[in-house]
């Protein structure tokens, strides 16, 4: 058994937030997840319906508790609120923070101005609050922060973890790889990693700044076969990632939604490895005055090649699925260079669960429990990028 | 005569705001100005008084016009009311907005949780708000940014403006020059770039950067002898920018304060060719889709060699000065390579006013009608960068 350690996930509602805690709690460490319900109410906001509603916190720390005998400990609040997370952090003396507590959506992000500007402040705060409340209150707490691989866009290099060494008439220099993204939510992740990395140079904070690709999944270990222990499951245009949302398609049997030529090359992850991934970054912290970045994402497809994988694996439930091209709601590339690296969380011990049709099977079966619920009018792009 | 344009320029009491609105009313342009006098409320909070109390802008626009026989309109309000902004320019129609209404010194970033917390949302705000009335209610407006060669850092690499072109084993790509600052306030000017490269590229905006070095001086022609016209001059240890902080100190009979080993390399203009450079990229405005960067210095120098110039002109002038190196309250490399580019605005047509004896004698005299008024107490470093 590893050291239990003392980890604060913020966030702890959310798509991975939930399945995160179970995990590590699981894993011997003691857990204390913090949220202020804002997907819920955003996904409402928005007509986003999840694929089946979930308990709240306390209700799935109870069920948690019932289940395993262990205590998930929770508190309802906001992030941008200094004084709650400098409260909590005094309590709970975390040795790990886990940063989820951001507006995810790119969609969203690209809405209007106040679904813009909400995601700048959110992010933007809730950061800048980390880092003051662990410089105050945690100085030696290791803080691991959810980035995006989408904040190197989609470059005409090689995307390397984080970091680059650049050659320029002569001499050399040592830099944060460059980065732009593709909507409002990528730049402000891109906003995110240059405060840490500020922060980190003057502070000598510990942190994990983890460039996360699309995940896909919702079944985990931890889980089994309690349902009501299920993460959040978006399948909108909005909150919903493609693979899980080609999946409901398939079930609801309508057209795959590709955007545009379906190029659109991605590093992707099962769920199981971004709870993989951030059990050995817990369990390996980052030094004192250590920026670590490291790119998590297992496999690169394009667009169009996932469509095709759902395609097969419905077929042999027997799903006669189509795919439908629409007309690219999104400013971005549709066909391009891309090769990440990704060497990082392997050396650390990272065991990939490939996107096998098996994997896909799965999905499929769980998704046609819940077919009834399926909302096919929030599936269809409602925001353009104009 | 050049084709008059409408000039919206946002923080417009400020150092540089107010200069830069003379000298564009001069020219023949119709200018507004905008403040909400956050600079005048900040620097009284931290007992940063200026060398001389300055009008506040309806004075200064009744005296302009007085003096002049032009108007210069003003509002006063801030930016980060989306509304106020929006009314403005929806009523001004300007061709032009320079936006100089951000928190802009480095010290006053790092004093603590709420000035930096201020420091993040004010420069933020001001930015995004600025984005989204231009892309609603004034598509072809040509944004003039005001950035800081700060975003740059010291690279051990020469300092290109604003991009650079990559070459990665073996494939190119053309970034964005890789930056991080050191202090939050320069942090917070990367930010701002990346927000306004992210929309040029949504929505084809037309920006210009400007990242610009410390500017040092306080006549300009338009201000003649009409010393109620000079704009703020800061000298204390917050607000105070490097040249201007010596000429005070050698005015005072008091030691000039090199931080650290003074090897600090920066570039330095004139306040001439601040508002010469201003001139230019108003006249000569991006293009729509145009992200343009330009570095805004004529000269490079130490800070050991600024502290000996002025020391010289003091000399000349019978004034004997000392330099007295302090422990260096920021975190910054002390001796570095730093070789930066400044073709863009040459090729405009700058003609650099250079850091000449006869220049920092004009300073030393005009600060010497002001010696009585000195407050030496805000002087020495009150901010540490821990």
């Amino acid at each position: 058994m590893v050291k239990a350690l003392r980890c604060l996930i913020l966030g702890g509602d959310g798509y991975l937030g939930w399945p995160t805690a179970m995990y590590l709690s699981k894993r011997g460490h003691e857990v204390m997840v913090v949220d202020n319900y804002l997907h819920r109410q955003l996904a409402a906001e928005c007509n986003a319906p999840a694929l089946y509603s979930v308990p709240d916190l306390p209700e799935r720390c109870k069920l948690w508790q019932a289940t395993n005998g262990i205590e998930i400990r929770h508190a309802i609040g906001d992030v941008q609120d200094y004084d709650f997370l400098s409260t909590i952090t005094r309590e709970f003396l975390p040795d790990t923070i886990i940063h989820y507590a951001e507006q995810r959506s790119a969609p969203f992000s690209m809405k209007g101005y106040q679904e813009a500007k909400l995601t700048l402040i959110n992010n933007l705060s809730t950061t800048f609050n980390l880092i003051w409340v662990v410089m105050r209150d945690a100085p030696n707490a290791h803080i691991i922060k959810l980035g995006t691989m989408g904040e190197y866009g989609t470059p005409n290099i090689d995307i390397e973890e984080g970091w680059i060494d650049i050659e320029h008439k002569g001499r050399k220099e040592h830099f944060l790889y460059p980065r732009q993204g593709s909507s409002l939510y990528h730049t402000t992740k891109i906003h995110d990693t240059d405060l840490l990395w500020f922060y980190v140079r003057m502070a000598g904070l510990r942190v994990t700044d983890l460039m996360q690709g699309p995940v896909y999944g919702l079944l985990t270990e931890e889980i089994g076969n309690n349902f009501d222990l299920l993460p959040f499951f978006d399948y909108d245009d909005i909150f919903g990632t493609v693979v899980n949302r080609f999946v409901v398609q398939a079930v609801a049997g309508i057209p795959l939604t590709v955007y545009g030529k379906g190029g659109q090359t991605r590093g992707f992850l099962n769920i199981l490895d971004t709870l993989q991934s951030i059990g050995l970054v817990v369990e390996n912290p980052a030094k004192p005055g250590e920026m670590r970045i490291l790119n998590q994402f297992t496999e690169q497809f394009s667009i169009t090649e996932i469509a095709k994988m759902v395609q097969e694996a419905s077929a042999s439930w027997g799903i006669k699925t189509e795919i439908s091209h629409l007309e690219n709601p999104r400013k971005e590339l549709e066909e391009h260079y891309y090769n990440a690296s990704r060497e990082g969380l392997s050396k650390l011990g990272l065991k990939p669960n490939f996107l096998t049709k098996e994997v896909l099977q799965q999905m499929i079966a769980v998704v046609q429990k819940y077919k009834d619920k399926i909302d096919t009018r929030s599936i269809m792009p409602r925001v353009r990028w104009s």
